[in-house]
């Protein structure tokens, strides 16, 4: 069996994306997982291999030539690298369209960089339901080690969270999540889903979306064969996640899941842009502009980003 | 410096709550820091001693007799089992006010139980402050090891959230924060205060009341003197807390405290009812009525609730 061929393309050139981008490439354990290819300006590449002290060669380079390249200044958010890393995703995503790759991996976009660049420019998700002309339901996923989190809302003000919530989003999410998790190999995944309001809404005294809503829900979702449990408290549902009772842990809103992840450890994790016919995974970190060209940036996430977008090609 | 004396009134009799009263009241360390005073039915308190293999006595105790003590069934919330905590507790409380002792302790009391002792039971608060009459803001903190959890609303639809914060109740809740915090020794306090929307609302994107609600509340606080800063994205200021740069969390509603706390380890912390003239101290966890009367029930979070209430009497 030939190994997955992803294309990763580097992020927004003025932070640590190009020297992410070198170091993951030299890591043995990436080399074996996957044939990379690299995707972007040669020269902002070979600035990163500098700054990461690696002389790794990618398998492949695919050179999109940034006009703007040596304009580009470390640690400021410029139109320029906000189109430099937009023309090389989308070109990345491209491959796997056109048959050359089997999976896309991106070291992080700057989003005031990328606004710049598309006014319009709202999440990786639009973004790259739009590249590739793709019409059906995709999320992103959380995933730290063996914990994954779905939301079934997200970028909303949080008072407008209840009254985007139905038993048909919730059933959609846990399909898609469900899907995603065997992909990446829970067979069969487990998925505890949050209740909304404090205590699960005390039986109704603190809120009935509980009953209305998500506990029909997942109802319905076990009755259609899906992992579902639930709905708990938000407060306890990642304490159980932890102590290893689910894979996934579906939340109903933003903050709920991104409290716990980021508490957990998240800027080690990853980000799975799931729903798409091919994984799309990013370090879960940001572009980390204060400490761009220092060499210091921990790969572990770009790593790991890697290894699950090469584990679901596999699986 | 007379040691600060500590009513300590025995909770829910049917879970862990005798057994944690003669336990706690064991160690060294305890007896060292405060003078406690046990208040509740003998035969219960000797059969928790009993349960814990303790034979210390407390330094008082005062005789609550309950006429149902004997057919307290273990495991079972019962009606008789929140009357007798409740006796407890209102004595304990009365000590107080009559100047015979200088703050309260108690073992945890089941919601349920105090439910069918009393139908419009709510939680303690509006328990306590009906008990002593008290008509200012209470509130609760949560407190592990150095880290507190304040919030501006609490069990309420997480719908209502937004229309039940304003200016007034957040610089209100900063100020009997920092007056907490600086009464259990913390001087200054640090207070971070959390956002309410997704990214902190992404500068008015994903809702406004960090621009027209949060942001003008901190000001005001500081402007009256009081260690507040933020907003900060609910899914960061946690991860700072822990890190060290607060000392307290000011949170919007219960969840987004919660969900961090428990994962903090909370089981282990202490909660505090704080706006009183003294202060009252609880361990967080329940009354845990699967492991009650096995002798196995973790002192931690009890023996911490006596001597934060002991600190506190001392600064």
């Amino acid at each position: 069996m030939p190994k997955p061929v992803i294309a990763l393309a580097i992020g927004d050139p003025a932070g640590i994306s190009p020297e992410l981008t070198a170091k993951v490439l030299a890591l043995d354990e990436v080399r074996e997982a996957a044939r990379v290819v690299v995707v972007g300006d040669r020269r902002i590449f070979d600035d990163g291999a500098r700054i990461a002290r690696t002389t790794a060669a990618p398998d492949e380079f695919v050179e999109i030539r940034h006009a703007d390249a040596a304009g580009i200044k470390r640690g400021v958010a410029a139109k320029a690298g906000g189109e430099s890393a937009q023309a090389n995703y989308r070109h990345a995503l491209r491959m796997v369209v056109d048959g050359k790759a089997d999976a896309v991996c991106f070291t992080p976009f700057n989003k005031q960089a990328m606004r710049m660049a598309e006014p319009t420019y709202d999440d990786e998700i639009l973004f790259t339901s739009n590249a590739i002309g793709f019409k059906g339901l995709a999320t992103e996923f959380n995933v730290l080690e063996g914990l994954w989190n779905a939301r079934v809302t997200s970028h909303i003000p949080l008072k407008e969270v209840s009254s985007h919530l139905s038993e048909e989003k919730i059933v959609a999410a846990l399909e898609i999540t469900a899907a995603a998790l065997r992909a990446a190999g829970f067979n069969p995944p487990r998925i505890g889903v949050a209740a909304l309001n404090p205590h699960a809404g005390d039986g109704g005294n603190f809120g009935r979306e509980e009953i209305d809503i998500i506990e029909p829900a997942v109802k319905k979702a076990k009755g259609k064969g899906l992992p579902a449990d639930g709905p708990y408290p938000a407060d306890t549902v990642f304490v159980r996640a932890k102590a290893g009772q689910f894979d996934a842990v579906l939340t109903m809103y933003h903050d709920q899941g991104q409290i716990a992840m980021k508490l957990l450890g998240f800027d080690r994790g990853v980000t799975l842009l799931g729903g798409y016919p091919f994984p799309i995974c990013t370090p879960a970190h940001g572009t980390a502009y204060d400490i761009a060209g220092k060499g210091v940036a921990n790969v572990g996430a770009a790593r790991a980003a890697l290894l699950l977008a090469a584990k679901i090609v596999r699986t």
